[in-house]
Formats: structure tokens, C-alpha cells, sequence
């Protein structure tokens, strides 16, 4: 199971590497919740999401010949543009596997890091396989997007750091997806504030998670149609389930609408740019804002990669989200 | 003349009360203008603009017996809000003069801090002498937005920071109106290094501080009618005027449809929301960038307070500049 030795030595692998991102606040949100909110900007880290952390860790902690054979990731979208520019700054090859109806933004990022781009189609085949085939024809090391402890102890760091600056929580909310940033959170979190909640934020019709821990079992569904497009996972990962079993005091889901009030107010209060998964945890926190009253809360921004274009459709209503 | 213990003694007035906001920096825009720039964020300051900083130790400056009688402002926006908002944290009255064609969000939060708003129209009245009629009927201490001392001594302290966490720079540049922000961190940057270059920005139909430095004395110009609602002075205050004229080293003018591309590349490339103001001094840069290669160089984005619909109008080219 990830340790809390893992995030602390990747914290020193990311030490001057890693934008240590701002914790930002908010009268207003903090009025409105009637909650103290501390929120990790990991919009503004390199490449736009908390994803490098990972990346550049997975990256880093390979062998100089593990390395010289390449990397090669699947990836929706950050994860994918975090390996690219990890393997940049380390001066090896990446192969990524991209969906078919990944943003532009992100194709066009992944590739100008220097990466080779492989399309599949994610609704018919399967990105595990492809990257598996890839990394058996080349010899190159495959870095999952979550299931994997080098990528779970780099994303852990941000919850490291955003304790570190806001002092103690009463509670954290964390992003969810396959896993790995909530994982790494907790396991940062729980080792130094035993007592803190921590709490994954899903998409309403993206809800595996919630659906696992309410089972007991990991819960696979199909491939969810949301606007979070960051957390399209079917499940949970094996690794980050581990922790995320015993340690997590529950799944906050989040109707699409709400995502998309929150990257409103983010906008227009706290002047900056989230794309919907990088505003799902403050979404979650605003919908169940009852649960948190009086609380000191920790939230994760966790990615600002979303087009020009889309965020008008998604702010005008032009996309409509229900 | 604004000295530098002014600038230290608004530091520590405002300790603990304004943001530190972060000093972004990107590998992108690096790589794109040739330099190395660093971002001073006051888009991410309390109510979304540097103005708070002056605003609030202004009022923090003044005697229990001045703040008894309450404060009264004149601002096109954002040192409406800062004096509201200020007077607020003091517990006093603050009555604030604005144009009737203010942005609705900043006429919205200016009253949301509890101030009382008088309406004026900017081509017909004068602002100054409305301020000046309530504060000699009511015994309120008017606090200019830029041609007052305490006010330059509190937007220094954003330079101060600057300094302070991006080490020694070449050159500063910093967006220009009444020339309140220009002259104060002038004042910190040439204190702590004093071979730094200091540049003003402004719009290039707002130009007049440009052409009072060309002719050596103040020049006073019509409003000016740019997308820069922050810059729209028609000419520089004389305090800021006796800093710029001898310890800057030019201005650079920006034609308005540059400061479009400049809120574009800060949403998408950093993930943060500037207003037209805002994004002056990066688009300054950016306009001038053959000045700058191979230089460390400051930057503000001094506010972020911008309406959803107004941004989409600038991005969709719905609202026309030339």
C-alpha cells in the first residue's frame, strides 16, 4: 500500500520542479458556504493540472536505462501532457495513448512537449491493451494514469502541501477519477492529521466510486457521459482502492450542473480558469455544502486545461448540460 | 516625494490583511518573447485588483476621530471597491463616486461592501469636485484613487513583493492610469535595486503620461476611449508625476486589440481571468518583447474583475475592438 515515505520522497523529487501552487480564499465562497475554504490552485501548476506531479515522479524515479527505452501513457487528457513534459525534462521518448475525442487543447499540448500521439477510439477499444502492446513492442515502461503507486505518491504531494499551508482541516475534498490524486491526498493528509475527513468529488453519472464503497467491492460501470471529461473512468483503481476503502470518509457526486456554476463562480470571484474536472471538488463542496458548515475545508482545483471556445459553450449554455 | 519608508510602513499595515498573491511565471511565454518573466498575480488580490492595497492603508492610516466621519472615493471601479471594502474592515462609512457606465460587477460589489454609490457621467461631470463637495458637506476624508500618498505607498507594496520573490529584475513593468501603482513601486524597486528599469504601460489612445514624459511637463488629454476601463485618466496625478518623471524609463502605449491577446493567452496558457486593465502590462510585453529579450522581467496583472458576459464579448469578437 502507498506510504506516507513515498509522497514525502516525492515531494523532494518535485522540490523546485513542481510549482508550489498557491492556496487560495475566498470571503465570499466562505459567506456563502458558511465553511473556512482553502483552495490548492493546481490549475496554475505546469502543464495546467496536478497531473505533472505524478508524471514527473513516475518519470524521475525509472532507472537510466529503464528511461533510455522511453515511456509510453494512456491518458484522457492531462496525465497524457504530463508524461510528455516529464519525459521532455528528463530527455526521453513518450508514446501516448490518446482518445479519439480528447480536447484539442490537450492534443495539441501533449504533442508540442514532443510526444508521439496514439488515437483510439475510447468507446469501442481498449487504451489498457494498446498501451501494454506498445510498451511489449518497444521495451518502453508504461505509466498508468492512477493505478500506480510512483503516479499516486507524486499527486499525494499536493495535499502535503496544502496542509502545510492552511494548517489543519477539519476536512478534504479531492477529484476522483481512477483513484490516484484522492489515494495520495489521503494517504499525505491521515499521516499528519489522523482525524482529518477526506472525501472523493464525482460526477453524479460517473459515480463508480461512490457505488464501490457503498459495495464494499471495486464497481465497474460504463464509460460515463459527463462533462468532467478528466474523470471518465469506468473504476477505481486496485492501488489507490486500497487506501481509499478504509481511509476515505465518503464520495461526494455532483450533478454536471452545478460543475458548471462552480467554474462560474470561479471565474468571476477567484479569477481563474477550472476545467469541469478541475471544478468538480469545490461543485461537490457548494452541493453539499450542509455537511461542512462551520468546518475548516480543503479543496483541490485540480486542472485549468479547457479551451476558449468550450468554456463559452459551457457558460452560455450553447453546450447544453443536464 | 513617496519615499521608501512609506512603502515599508504600508507592508506592515497590510501584513496578515491583503493577499501575498503568487508571482506566476510560464515556460511558454518565456519561450515566446525570448525573456524570463514573472508575473506579480493582484488579479488574486482581495476583491480582485491591487487597488485593495492602497485603499486599505489609506483608511488604515487615518486617526479613530477621521475614520468617525467616514471616507469618500471617486473610481472608475476597482479603488471603489478597495475603499469600500476597506472601510468596511474599519467599521466606517465609505461613499463612493462612480461613472454611470462602470462595469455592472464593480458598481454591484462596491455596494455589496455596504457603500453608499453616487452616480456621475464621466464626459459631462467632474468627479473631483463631486468627491470634494460630499467630503466638505459631510467631514468625510476623501481618498483619491492615485494622487494621494498613502494610496502610491500601498500599490508599492505589490512591486516590494515582486522584488522580494522573484530576486533582481531588469526591468518592471507595471500598468499605468493616474500613476498611483507606476509611481509606489517605482519607489520599492529603485530602493532595492536601483538599475532596474521601470516601465509604465498604458493604452495607446490613453497615452497622456507617455506624452507628459515626451514634453517634460503634464499633459491632460480627453477621455480616452479604450477597452481599458482602469486607464481611462485623463492625464497623471502630480505626486505619481514628480517618481515617474525622473525614475522611469519610458512608457510603453498598447494598441487595445493587443490587450485582447493578452486576456486570451492569460486564460488559456495560465489559467487566470484578467480584465482589460489587467492584462496592459503583459500586453505591453508582449507588444515590445524586442526590448526584453534575454531580460529578467516584472510584470502585473493588476485585476481580474471582469463580467462573464464582457470577457465573452472581447474573446468572441462580439464587442469590436480596433
Amino acid at each position: 500500500m502507498l506510504q506516507f515515505t513515498d509522497v514525502e520522497a516525492a515531494a523532494a523529487r518535485l522540490k523546485g520542479v513542481a510549482h508550489r501552487t498557491p492556496v487560495l480564499t475566498s470571503r465570499t465562497l466562505d459567506a456563502m458556504l458558511g465553511a473556512q475554504v482553502f483552495m490548492k490552485a493546481e490549475n496554475l501548476q505546469r502543464m495546467g493540472a496536478f497531473k505533472f506531479r505524478g508524471g514527473y515522479n513516475s518519470v524521475n524515479a525509472l532507472s537510466d536505462d529503464q528511461r533510455a527505452k522511453g515511456v509510453v501513457a494512456f491518458s484522457s487528457g492531462n496525465h497524457a501532457q504530463a508524461v510528455a513534459l516529464a519525459a521532455k525534462l528528463h530527455g526521453c521518448k513518450a508514446t501516448i495513448v490518446m482518445p479519439h475525442d480528447a480536447p484539442a487543447l490537450k492534443l495539441a499540448a501533449t504533442r508540442g512537449y514532443g510526444a508521439e500521439v496514439v488515437i483510439y477510439d475510447r468507446y469501442k477499444e481498449d487504451r489498457n491493451a494498446i498501451g501494454k502492446r506498445i510498451a511489449d513492442e518497444t521495451g518502453a515502461v508504461l505509466i498508468p494514469p492512477y493505478d500506480y503507486l510512483p503516479v499516486m505518491a507524486g499527486q499525494g504531494t499536493a495535499g502535503l502541501e496544502l496542509l502545510q499551508d492552511a494548517g489543519a482541516l477539519d476536512a478534504m475534498i479531492v477529484c476522483a477519477g481512477g483513484g490516484g490524486f484522492l489515494s495520495g491526498c489521503t494517504v499525505a493528509a491521515r499521516h499528519l492529521h489522523p482525524a482529518i475527513r477526506m472525501y472523493g468529488a464525482e460526477p453524479e453519472r460517473g459515480n463508480d466510486m461512490q457505488q464501490s464503497l457503498r459495495e464494499g467491492r471495486i464497481v465497474s460501470i460504463d464509460v460515463p457521459r459527463t462533462i468532467c471529461d478528466g474523470q471518465q473512468t469506468q473504476s477505481v483503481g486496485k492501488h489507490p482502492w486500497e487506501v481509499i476503502r478504509s481511509q476515505v470518509a465518503g464520495i461526494l457526486a455532483v450533478p454536471d450542473p452545478v460543475v458548471v456554476e462552480a467554474m462560474r463562480f470561479a471565474f468571476e470571484r477567484m479569477k481563474v480558469v477550472l476545467e469541469p474536472s478541475g471544478a468538480c471538488a469545490l461543485a461537490a463542496l457548494m452541493h453539499h455544502r450542509e455537511q461542512f458548515r462551520g468546518q475548516r475545508v480543503g479543496v483541490t482545483l485540480s486542472g485549468g486545461n479547457i479551451g476558449m471556445d468550450r468554456f463559452i459553450a459551457l457558460m452560455t449554455g450553447a453546450e447544453v448540460v443536464d
